[in-house]
This record gives structure tokens, C-alpha cells and sequence, in this order.
């Protein structure tokens, strides 16, 4: 017999005390971009991530060791050493060093389930694999959380969070009562596979910022280019297999 | 020169203050089945609607000379005069007669905008073109607010609010910044003409109160069988051509 786990949908931060479940590991998605990055930094040998809410809170780690990276509403913070790009991650320089990170939404959500989740999980389209194969070894039940915009649902999380949701779902885990995998799954049926061209047509949000990020976008919506699953622990993402043992 | 006047989709009562817009028209949705009650009620010549959030506040009006209504979880509150089904609402009992009602997620949803809103109108199927004649003389901007199913995000409320807002956007209004219009329309496209069917496949939610909501929801569906549009004045709601003039 199959063990039926709880599976649900969470569209943003901010809906999350609506949906939070007890004993649950919470996915945190935010494909544009900050999970992304924190999946290519650790895939690109950085030790850790060291997730914070506030600009200046992360401009106090300069001092103590850590790399300093981070954004505002798609801009790079000046005096920081990287912004939220993944392509800023792929350096020789990161290589063994913690850095410190904070981002718009990502590291927001993350900041509001951390008291709370029995364990944090990184999504990304590119450890899609890694991640559902960590997932299902867990056994537990899941919550998705998207990071969305500002607190809004977007496109983007909700279209990775039902990706996920359907591959999870035959493996033993049973739909919340909500209507949200339902709904992730419709808008991640209109977007069939060119998911890009798809957002780019339809949501004012992507066309402002496409022409500046569109290179990071691509690189964000690759399946499976790193087999790296960050976990959150003690305070920090690292990669899952630190953990172990 | 056409006027830009803005338009957005707010996707629950909870996410409201996320999604308030100065000086707009708040239409308050809740197809399943709260605001398409509200229509059928004033067009069989119900004098107004008290929308209320409690259910002792509701029975406490008993004595003040309504007839009551209202429904916690789908069920009716046993000793109330009528349920939320429309059928309740096809009876000449009502003629002249104040209601005050109480449901589980749409009389909230009037609640929490009330303070807030330049006004209030109530939309369903049942009054989609005249309520897309009405907004579309009163040259504001609009927000269509979702009640969903206990603050959550549901279809037939998103659909709705897509059909609305795909009706609206050719006679001079633009998306404000958010994806949810987008969103909406990618779950309406998904949900195609036979939104009932639709529904009832995809959602859990829906699935669980078909045997007992069925003719309800087929009658919820139906576009354009009644000219009134509820508005919300001085407490009540009313047929927006008794406030005229």
C-alpha cells in the first residue's frame, strides 16, 4: 500500500500562513531568480548561502568573511560583489566561500517559513530531478511555495510549482483540497513547453525586464543541469549531501 | 484619445491589501454562490441585501424585520429563513422584502473592502453584460476581487473575473502591473465554454459538493439572465437604478 503524503500549492509568501502545514517540508521556489542562483552557486563549489532579508543586515557580513550578493527589484545592490544573476555565480572565485544573499522575494520567503517548516528545500528547474528524487525519499508531506512578485502570484513560480506537483503527484502524494494544483496545472497547460516565449506574451511584468535579463531567464528555465539539492540548516543553504552522516 | 483606466485581478479577500487601488470600483465575486444569490434576489424584487459577516450578527436582524439567509461550509444555518441556493431566492415571499445574509466567503469579501472602496458592485454571470455596461459608464478604475473558498484562490471565481476582464479591457482599460489578469485568462482558456465540466474534473474542492450543489452551480453559470447590478449603499445592497438620480 501506498502512503498517501499531503501535497499543496502556496502562490505566494504572503498566503502562506493560509496554507502552512504542520510537519511539512517547504519547497522554496523563485525561478526568476534567486533559487536558481543558489542552486548554480552551490553546483559551482560555493560552501554556502547565508539567506537574509534586509540590504543592510547583509552588508554587516562584509566584515566577517562573506562574499556579499543581492538585488532590488532586478538591480544589482552597488557596493555588493554580485547581484542576482547566475552567471555571476560561475567564477573560480566563489569557490569554498560563504556568501551572503538577499534578493526581493526569494530570500523573503524563506525568512517567513523558517521558523516554521520541518526543513527548507531549494526549487529549481535546474535541480528538477535531484530535488524530486531527495523529495520523495523523504516521505513527508510537501508545501510548494512560490516566492512570486512582491507578494502577488507570477508566472514563473507557479508554472515550476506545477511541473513539480505533477511529478510528484504518482508517487504517492495526494492533492490538498485546495484548487491550487489544479490552477498551477492550468496555467502550466497554457504555457506548454516554450515556457519563455509563453511569459513573454503574457505577463507585463516579464516584457519590462526582458531585454535586460533575458539571458538569465533562458538559463533559469534549463531541466536538470545540476544534480545539488540545497537544504537550509543551521542558518545556511548548503548542498544536502553536507548534511548527511 | 481613449482614457487608461486600470484594471486588476485580486485573487482573494486575504491578498486584498496587496492589490487595493486608490479610488476604484471594487466588483466582489463569489459565482459559487454568494454574489449570483445577491442578483437573483433583487431581480425576483427583493427590496435590498444586508450583507453580513457573522452568523449571530444575521439573526440578531430577525426581529428588526428581515428575513434572513446564509450558509456556513455550503450548509444553510438551520434556523435561518433560506440557504444560498438561488432556488431559495425564486419565491414571492422576498417581494418588497429586506434579506440579511451571511455565506462563508462572499459576505467577507464585502466586509473587508467596505471602509475602503469608492464603491461597491456585485458581480456573476447572471449579470455579466450589465454589469460590463455599468462599470464601463462609470469611467474608474476597477479591481475584481475574488471571494475564493476560505481566503484561498478558487476556479470559478478566477474564471469569472477573466471573462470580465477580457469583456472590459477593448473599451479602454490596461493591466495594472501585476501577472493576474494573465493568470486568470490562462485558467479560462484551460477552462474553455463548458466551464461547469471543466471545473468538476479539475477541482478536488468542487468535486466533494457536486451530488448536493449541482443545479445550483449550472444555474451560477449562466451568463446574462437579469439587468440588475447590486451596488453597495449606505450598508445595503441594491439594484443600482434605485440610487439613481
Amino acid at each position: 500500500m501506498t502512503i498517501q503524503r499531503k501535497l499543496d500549492i502556496c502562490f505566494s509568501p504572503y498566503d502562506y500562513p493560509l496554507y502552512r502545514m504542520d510537519n511539512s517540508i517547504v519547497v522554496v521556489i523563485d525561478i526568476f531568480r534567486a533559487t536558481s542562483v543558489f542552486c548554480t552557486a552551490l553546483h559551482n563549489g560555493a560552501r554556502s548561502i547565508f539567506p537574509l532579508a534586509e540590504v543592510d543586515q547583509t552588508r554587516e557580513q562584509r566584515g566577517k568573511g562573506f562574499l556579499l550578493a543581492g538585488e532590488r527589484d532586478g538591480i544589482k545592490i552597488p557596493d555588493f560583489d554580485y547581484g542576482n544573476s547566475p552567471y555571476d555565480f560561475m567564477t573560480e572565485e566563489i569557490t569554498g566561500r560563504q556568501i551572503a544573499v538577499t534578493t526581493t522575494n526569494g530570500t523573503q520567503a524563506i525568512n517567513i517559513v523558517k521558523k516554521d517548516a520541518k526543513e527548507i528545500v531549494i526549487g529549481s528547474f535546474l535541480n528538477f530531478s535531484a530535488l524530486v528524487k531527495y523529495l520523495n525519499n523523504r516521505k513527508e508531506d510537501i508545501l510548494l511555495l512560490c516566492s512570486g512578485w512582491k507578494n502577488k502570484m507570477n508566472f514563473e513560480d507557479t508554472i515550476f510549482a506545477s511541473h513539480l506537483a505533477q511529478e510528484l503527484l504518482p508517487l504517492g502524494y495526494s492533492s490538498n483540497s485546495s484548487d491550487s494544483i489544479a490552477l498551477a496545472k492550468a496555467v502550466a497547460d497554457a504555457a506548454g513547453k516554450d515556457i519563455l516565449n509563453y511569459i513573454c506574451r503574457s505577463s507585463p511584468r516579464i516584457q519590462g525586464r526582458m531585454s535586460l535579463l533575458v539571458k538569465d531567464f533562458r538559463f533559469c528555465l534549463q531541466k536538470d543541469q545540476t544534480e545539488v539539492v540545497p537544504v537550509y540548516h543551521k542558518g545556511y543553504l548548503v548542498d544536502s549531501l553536507q548534511t548527511d552522516g
